[in-house]
């Protein structure tokens, strides 16, 4: 039996998603947890695998579990068992919760449901949406969103990254923006790559099929160089089709990033879409 | 000479405003900033004496200083001394920031300026305005935001709320929504206090001439009962006639809390809002 999992996460106290021994990492509290309350080893599969520091608030994951171990949870008869389960979660996870005020979680489990027959949180994915937050004057500067804010001290000019991300947009070989790893492709398609101005801060919308590692901060990095007047409105075209990774490249704190949708197609279309994936993508970096 | 400073700050590393011997307060961290780049030991007035975990977006201090100390500021010679001080006291706040991210700060100087003659951060105020923010169901909790949100599992009945919160408005004895403080009055003008449903979260605006100590949390928490259905919507207002500071007060946290502004005559009132302040209000307890 599979269930889907809908996640939200505070990445300051993660040492990122994938478990990683003797470190806590998103994908070991969450395993944790669900071992306690389903008294049963799970392994945990992700649509968006975060860095260090690195926030989700549309995270999704799956989770194969025996009938037996998810029918035997205790609770209410009057609830549905992935009602029970989330309840459970919820406890479980509160109490492994770091820094924050009481009664608060740096993890936070929104929805458990049945996963529709061929569901796979990563291969069955359409899209990633991510964000990230960057205050460029003194009186943007808010402490209470400094977790997931970058600060800087040069006003940005907003049009000029707008132009600059333009021709990035589409299919296209990203080695330049990808830490490449051994047998995997760096061929994505950029969906949307939008900068606006919104409540004094400057957001950065990326969506992609999928990216690979520290694709999102390395184009922010490359746009905020734009953005400041270091380099030319052509550079990140540029960058982009010398298909090199070397010393120019500019990666961005981790911090102001945050993983906020993930999409799927219509259940009928699931599985297709995970067997196509699967041939197209053998790399192991969902991304950063 | 005196300076008026505009602050914003996380009030999570910090026990308040007030300085207190071997605590990290703001007050302290100022101070200390302030002697640091003008050389000299500083005496700071504030506008609201928050509590431990409270926070400010739009704070207001003042403080006395010789203008040698001032004037003897080094620095470019194309910008104002108000402004090499706000950029040097930036520097040395951002050494003593606690917790996030590198190169953001917990404390922070928006505006150094001049004060106008009669200026008086703390007595010649208009009101202040402090917001609380709860989010009520699991759709809401954003574990990015848990750091000023007050996170409940009821759902709360905002229309009710409003309808308890209309008599507290206007002049008032706040005794029951007070900590009392000898010789001081708990008199106080309830300017606003307004209840909205926003971007999923229901966040409160309070206004008032001054606030008593613990006033802002304990009008929250009552009205909370309210919004609940644990306390019907006459309650608040019976406890506001009563009187009393008994066992049935309830102050709810102080980590959603933030100031948000405080409201000045214009120049030419400064002095006389301030010497009419002080007539009435002897008491040392600016708010919380």
């Amino acid at each position: 039996m599979r269930l889907r999992l809908d996640l939200a996460y505070d990445g300051a106290g993660f040492h990122g998603w994938a478990a990683q021994p003797g470190l806590r990492t998103v994908e070991g509290t969450l395993a944790d947890a669900l071992t306690t309350v389903l008294r049963h080893e799970v392994q945990l599969t992700v649509a968006g695998r975060t860095d260090a520091g690195v926030h989700a608030r549309g995270q999704v994951a799956h989770v194969d579990v025996p009938a037996a171990a998810f029918a035997g949870l205790p609770g209410r008869s009057d609830r549905a068992p992935t009602e029970a389960l989330r309840t459970r979660l919820a406890g479980v996870l509160l109490r492994a919760s770091v820094g924050g005020p009481r009664g608060t979680s740096d993890l936070l489990v929104r929805a458990v449901s049945e996963a529709p027959d061929g569901f796979d949180a990563r291969f069955s994915a359409l899209a990633r949406t991510y964000s990230y937050l960057v205050a460029d004057s003194v009186t943007a500067y808010d402490p209470l969103q400094r977790g997931n804010v970058l600060w800087l001290p040069e006003r940005l000019d907003v049009p000029a990254m707008q132009r600059a991300a333009l021709p990035l947009l589409g299919e296209h070989d990203f080695l330049a923006y990808c830490k490449p790893r051994k047998g995997a492709t760096t061929v994505r398609e950029l969906q949307l790559l939008d900068i606006t101005r919104k409540a004094g801060l400057v957001e950065f919308t990326v969506r992609a099929d999928a990216f690979c590692h520290s694709m999102v901060r390395t184009l922010v990095g490359s746009l905020l160089r734009v953005g400041t007047g270091k380099r030319s409105e052509q550079w990140p075209a540029e960058r982009l089709a010398a298909r090199t990774r070397d010393g120019e490249v500019v990666v961005a704190p981790a911090h102001p990033l945050t993983l906020e949708r993930v999409d799927y197609p219509q259940d009928t279309e699931l599985a297709a879409r995970a067997r196509r994936t699967r041939a197209i993508r053998t790399c192991d970096c969902e991304p950063g």
